[in-house]
């Protein structure tokens, strides 16, 4: 079953995820700007998963491997680490199910998240913030508990879920020539890539990515998973490394990364508060910041755009 | 011509207004909350009209009574007064017409809604921040260009159109029992009465107004209209005076008024950022403030809920 569970989902079992989740995650809606379409050249339908329930796309994805779970696997709970988001909405899923979630959480993560999380009755298990240490943390409770590990984004129904966001977005956006994610550890570009190319073989995707953890750029650069590398980017939701199958993934459906610094996000982040009056989190902002650092690459097009999510800390914010 | 704008509308005059302004106004959503919701003890649609185009209600009142005038009275285009909102969406609702805007904004205006306004391309005239002042300079630039006054909420098109965000809740949330908008000029309160109870007139009407600028509470309990009031309230988008037709509309629909310190608005405002991942202005969160002042009144019932915009200096955040 493990094995199974981190194949790339195909188009079907995005499909799938879809009619799954369908009466419990919120059809999010699409918003223009016509200040922000005026200041990057083209035409930007904005996916708003900030409004997605739990704040963020990451619902999408962990309710779809809830519900996929036979009974007995059920049975035991779920089990994640995550800088946040996938804890949270991992947490809201377990409940639309009834059954009891564990989130392993480094030291470091953004307050607000981990309230929110708690809130939801979830059961916070603390580590440091190397990978290793929550990769630890998370088999100890799988032990302990006989509980599921659901992965934030190397999880095969995981990529299918997140990629229902991208199916959605082009039925209600219409014809599109481009839709572009941030890419971190590579869940939502994966599954939005294998949506996107199911509904229309002929889009071109992009992934924005912060300079400080740029290991996908580097990795599909190098033709091989670059590993080494320390991330440091104020975008906390992005500091993963990209999954094997993740990157796999990208490769295939020939997504091209654009890297862009925390300079670029946070006024990036700050506009699309502005114009759109949202909160947008830091790590949503690079693709805004993407489109206005390679203005030549989207002119004139119409851009389909993925708010990741929206969970931030209001007394903390980066500017 | 001047004393039919004073009018107040029937509910005819809101369904024209839809029509009249569906080619130009964004069908905002309806978000709900579950945390919200049980915080209040009740079933809260909130209907996000600072997603409306301008980042406010204002657009829909504005735009109706531009398109109103006929081809001889827009030749000269309009004028306003207005702390911000209003005068931001004559400026749009002008260029939708083709037309010039002239906007006379008082010393101590939003920083963040002058830009928008001046961006839009309406002309800007400055004034001291009081009541006269404002009207004399408007007086002024009807007579040097010919522009038509349009009041920012006496204006009997501009409670027609502010009437159809009602209008649309009701259609989209389905049966509710009960509908809170703020209250400050009450151009919105008024429209929303008239809309409301055209469909449905067991629906029960609130109105949430700053403990600082209450004059409409005062002149409610008063029986006559009290404007003794200088009005000390961090939401700058309700320090205006009732309008005569407006408090007559808000007697005749019996609406109560219900007050709130600032203190419980900027904690309300903080709530509804961090629950719906929206930008609410302060004025705004006086709506939340309420409901949760007064659970007892709302508990258990179907409650629509006004939020009315979104303009906000992030570089001046109330917390």
């Amino acid at each position: 079953m493990s094995a199974s569970r981190d194949r790339l989902p195909d188009f079907e079992a995005v499909r799938d995820a879809a009619a799954r989740i369908a009466p419990y995650a919120r059809v999010t809606p699409v918003l223009r700007s016509a200040l922000l379409d005026a200041l990057v050249g083209a035409e930007l339908h904005f996916k708003c998963e900030n409004l997605q329930y739990g704040g963020a796309f990451k619902f999408r994805g962990a309710c779809n491997a809830v519900w996929a779970l036979n009974d007995e696997e059920a049975a035991c709970g779920v089990v994640t680490h995550s800088s946040g988001n996938h804890g949270n909405a991992l947490a809201l899923a377990a409940a639309t199910r009834g059954i009891a979630a564990h989130v392993v959480v480094p030291e470091g993560a953004v307050r607000a998240k981990l309230a929110a999380i708690e809130r939801v009755g979830a059961v916070l298990h603390r580590c440091a913030a190397t990978q290793a240490a929550r990769e630890e943390a998370a088999a100890r409770v799988q032990r302990d508990t006989g509980a599921v590990l659901i992965h934030p984004y190397a999880n095969r129904e995981v990529m299918a879920g997140q990629g229902t966001a991208a199916l959605e977005l082009l039925s209600q956006a219409g014809k599109l020539d481009a839709l572009i994610t941030p890419v971190g550890g590579g869940g939502l570009a994966a599954g939005t890539a294998v949506a996107a190319h199911g509904l229309d073989p002929a889009l071109t995707l992009y992934a924005a990515e912060p300079e400080g953890a740029d290991d996908t750029a580097r990795s599909l650069a190098a033709g091989t998973r670059v590993t080494s590398l320390s991330p440091e980017t104020i975008c906390d939701g992005l500091r993963a490394l990209i999954g094997e199958r993740n990157l796999e993934a990208l490769r295939e459906h020939r997504v091209e990364v654009l890297r862009v610094s925390d300079a670029e996000t946070i006024a990036a982040m700050k506009l699309l508060w502005s114009e759109l009056k949202l909160l947008v989190e830091v790590s949503s902002a690079t693709v805004l910041a993407a489109l206005l650092k390679r203005r030549e690459v989207f002119a004139g097009r119409r851009i389909g755009v993925v708010l990741t999510g929206g969970n931030v800390d209001l007394d903390a914010l980066p500017w």
